[in-house]
Parts: structure tokens; C-alpha cells; sequence
């Protein structure tokens, strides 16, 4: 049997820049011993939108084109991967040059207003991010504590460069499946600013054949519940955002006003569900074990 | 004997808008049990310079008329505090409006180039930032490993915010003395966003009277050691800045540059010299007693 097939809109083309994660730099510790250490890198990436500067990013560096595209999408400066036809980036310049098939409509008035976001803020989040949150309408994932608890195992688990050099926020995208334990860690990004991150796994999602992530989706990230970050989660259709860290007001506010599930102080079997208790299916007797 | 005295220039008139800081609400954890935790408040504070919308600021409120002080000079987009006639904070309309005695040149321009800086990043850091920080010239300021002990203590035994609700960031300006131990806690800031505490620190030493902070300054921040840190302590001439976290690649490219001592990793009597080493008298055999 053979289905007709819709054929998707092509995909961006994407290079795939690399940098080195970490570099080594000379301490001197407490008891007066010289040593060496990771820190982070933390490079600066000049956004080109069709030969046009747009912003100026500063990142770590890891996924480079998945940022960029995750930045225009979060933004709403592009509504789908298919408005791109190419992202290249090129470090030896700090250069990011996005060619889009039509160009962004009225992309100097969308990026006046500035807003000052709460926390390793997006900076200049171009205005229109509180815009029609009220439309957004999330899937009726649920989750379940054992789910919960796979997931944080996951993250634990996890080899990083927060790990080596400390000073990055991580964020993850998981599925969650039938089982009991069925908690998908399917990305992992961090980043220097946890917008970045963020912004990389709404890159990252937007570039997967559809049918590619089927069921429910959970967010992680060790940085705080900021208004951006539940904004951000809901854009991208994730009703269940889990945080190492707590929350902020804003983020508490907008959480309880799209029905999202904002869990946080998530570390071995602790945690505080903040809002939209009614997608999480409690089992207190695994609290204890 | 008297002195000839220059009359110092009037400092602006401020109001003493004041907010709750915390906020109560419901969660469940995961014993299933319901209960109320204080999260930070966060509101959004749009600053109107001479009537003109320049910024919306994402902030805990605690001391909003010093953050608007502090941003514009961070921002160097006034000089002094003089140059500013009042700055009058309304919570009810999320308003702060700035009166200047003769307004702020080529402010379109200058608050036109957006960076997205990593972190608790200021967002858009209206460009002229990392311009001319090779002209600073730090004071000869010098810090003994058991005034950093100090220091450290003295933020541990500080009242806060984050040890009520969490999720803030605090920053805290010190002055060194002759003895062993003098760091003396001068200000002590918290906010949402570390970006704004470091710019309430800012306000708050516009707004000191001449000789009020003589001798040596340290900086202390809760958040990681970026090159905005970096370069907002240099701006206030303070050469010494002490984290309990780490530090990335640009924050240490930076303090090289300049010549500024940062120090991370400081929890107890652990701490890590990332540059600047020389302004650091240290005292190993005080580690591990």
C-alpha cells in the first residue's frame, strides 16, 4: 500500500562550524599553588540576516547554526526552518550569514522595542515575545513522577562542559513514552547564556523530518524559570518544563496563565511543582526510596 | 584652618518607590503535599528619559530609582549623576521617568546596537560597552587572603532574599582597610537579574557624597565572572571582584586586559585567581585552618 505523499518544504542547508568548548587558563588557588583550569569559551557570533547585521550573540559555540535558526524561530522573526534557505557560519570572522527564500517582512520595525529580560535574559527579546501567548495552545502531555525521576537521572548522567569548566547553563528536550521510566533525553545543549541553549533546541527541533517526535515532549534546563524560558518552552509545544533551579514571578505567571507544568529544585527525588500540578501524576511512595 | 571648597554638583532627586519583594504560592511536592514557598517578585519598570521611551527593565524593585541611575551611567549614556535633574518611580504604571538638565546626545544613535551578552546579560548593551575600556585606569588596589575571607563571611552571614525565595542574584560593594580583616560591607543589592544589581551598585556610589568610599574596592557577585561584570566593576573603578561562581573566556580576557584581580569559586576558604594575580596578597597558611 502507498500513501500520497505531501512533500515537506525543504530544510535549510546548514554548515556545521566547530570550535573548541573549553580553554585552559593559568590559576593560582588558595594555597598559593599554580595550576591550570577549563573555563569556558565565549565567542561573539554577528547575525546577517539577507547581507543585513542583526544582532551580535555571544556563545559558547557548540551548534553555532542551530542557534541562529533557533534565534530567528523564538524571535518569531521567521515562522518555520523553511523560510531559510542557508545558514553559514564562519568563526575565523564570527559571522553568521542566514539567506532567507523571501527576506523578513518589516524586520526593522520587529526589532525595535527592546525589552530587558529577567536572568541570563535574551537581551533584546525584539518585542513581540509576550504577543499572543494567550493563542498558544499546548498538548495535554502529562508526566509521571517515575518519568520525572528518569529524566533528572538523565540529566545527571550526562558528560558536559559544565562538568569540566563549570559556568554554562545546560537545557534538554525529552519525549516521553508509555513506560513507567519512558523519559527520552533526545538533545542536550549548553550554552554561555541558557537563551542560547534554549534558542539551540528550538533550532535543533525545527530541523527534524516530521513524525520525528512523536508523543509528549518535557524541557529541562538548570537555569531558573524565567518568564522567557516558559515562553520560549511553549513556543516550541513543551507543556512540561523541569528546572534544577526555582522560579521567577513572571515565569510563575506565565505558566499558570498557558496551562504549563513548571517543576523546579529538581535534584535526586526532590521537587516543587509551581504550576499545572494537574499534568503531573504524583507517586509519593517513589519520594522516599 | 579652612578650606576653599568646590561646590560638588546636585545630585538628582530620587523617589523611594518601594515593592514587596517576595510573593507567596501554592505548590506540591513530591510527597504529594501541598504547601506555599516565596518566590522573588519581578516586575517590568519602563524607563522614560525626558518623556522618550528608552528600555524596559525586568527587576526585582527593591531600589528601582538606583537601578535607573545605574543603568544610564553602565550605559554610559550620562556622565554623572549630576547630569540628571530626578528620577521619579511610579509601580503602579511600571513607570520611571528621568529628567535630565540638558537632555542626552545622539541618544537614538547610541542605543541602537544590540548585543546579546552572555549570562544575566544586560541584554542590549547599547554598544558603546567594550569601547575605550583600554583607557580605564584602575586604582593600585590590593587585597590580603584574610580580607577576602572577610568578605566571603560577611556575605554568608548576610539576611536575603535569595535565602527566603531564591532565584536573585546579589552583588555587594566592600571597602578595604588597613587590618587583616577590614572588608566592610558597603551595599548590599539583590535582583532577578545579577545585570541590574550590578547597575543598583552603580547608582548607589553615584549617589555617595566625595571621600564617602575612600581606600580600596571589592566587588562580590553571586553570578558568574562575565566580561560585563568585568567591565562594569572597571567602570566603577573597582579593581578587585570576588565570585562565588566561576568565570567564562571573555570575562577573562578582559580582566587580563585591564589589570583587574577576579576570583572565583570563593565558598569558605576556597577560592581560584583566574588573572591579576599580583593584586593578591596571599596568606596560604590561613586555607586551612
Amino acid at each position: 500500500m502507498t500513501h500520497a505523499v505531501t512533500r515537506a518544504p525543504p530544510l535549510p542547508r546548514l554548515t556545521s562550524a566547530r570550535a573548541e568548548l573549553t580553554r585552559e587558563v593559568h590559576v593560582v588557588d588558595e594555597h598559593g599553588e599554580h595550576g591550570l583550569v577549563s573555563i569556558p569559551a565565549e565567542r561573539d557570533l554577528t547575525v546577517y540576516v539577507d547581507r543585513r547585521e542583526l544582532v551580535t550573540l555571544m556563545t559558547l559555540g557548540a551548534q553555532p547554526e542551530l542557534l541562529v535558526l533557533g534565534y530567528l524561530l523564538n524571535q518569531r522573526l521567521i515562522e518555520s526552518a523553511a523560510d531559510v534557505e542557508s545558514i553559514t557560519v564562519d568563526w575565523e570572522v564570527g559571522a553568521a550569514a542566514v539567506k532567507t527564500h523571501a527576506g523578513i517582512d518589516r524586520i526593522e520595525e520587529r526589532t525595535a522595542k527592546k525589552v530587558v529580560t529577567t536572568g541570563c535574559g535574551q537581551g533584546s527579546v525584539f518585542g513581540e515575545l509576550m504577543a499572543g501567548i494567550d493563542r498558544l495552545e499546548l498538548p495535554a502531555t502529562r508526566l509521571r513522577q517515575s518519568q520525572l525521576y528518569a529524566l533528572v537521572n538523565a540529566i545527571r548522567l550526562q558528560e558536559s562542559t559544565y562538568k569540566s569548566a563549570g559556568s554554562v547553563h545546560g537545557c534538554a528536550l525529552f519525549t516521553l513514552g508509555e513506560g513507567d521510566d519512558d523519559a527520552h533525553m533526545q538533545c542536550f545543549v549548553e550554552d554561555v547564556g541558557r537563551h542560547n541553549a534554549i534558542d539551540t533546541i528550538a533550532g535543533w527541533i525545527a530541523m527534524q523530518p516530521a513524525g520525528r517526535l512523536e508523543g509528549g515532549r518535557a524541557f529541562y534546563t538548570t537555569g531558573r524559570l524565567t518568564s522567557e524560558m516558559v515562553i520560549k518552552s511553549a513556543q516550541m509545544g513543551v507543556a512540561i518544563v523541569v528546572s534544577r533551579s526555582g522560579i521567577t514571578q513572571m515565569g510563575h505567571e506565565v505558566a499558570t496563565r498557558v496551562g504549563l507544568c513548571a517543576i523546579g529544585r529538581a535534584t535526586n527525588r526532590r521537587f516543587v511543582c509551581y504550576a499545572g500540578v494537574e499534568r503531573l501524576s504524583l507517586q509519593p511512595e517513589l519520594a522516599s526510596r
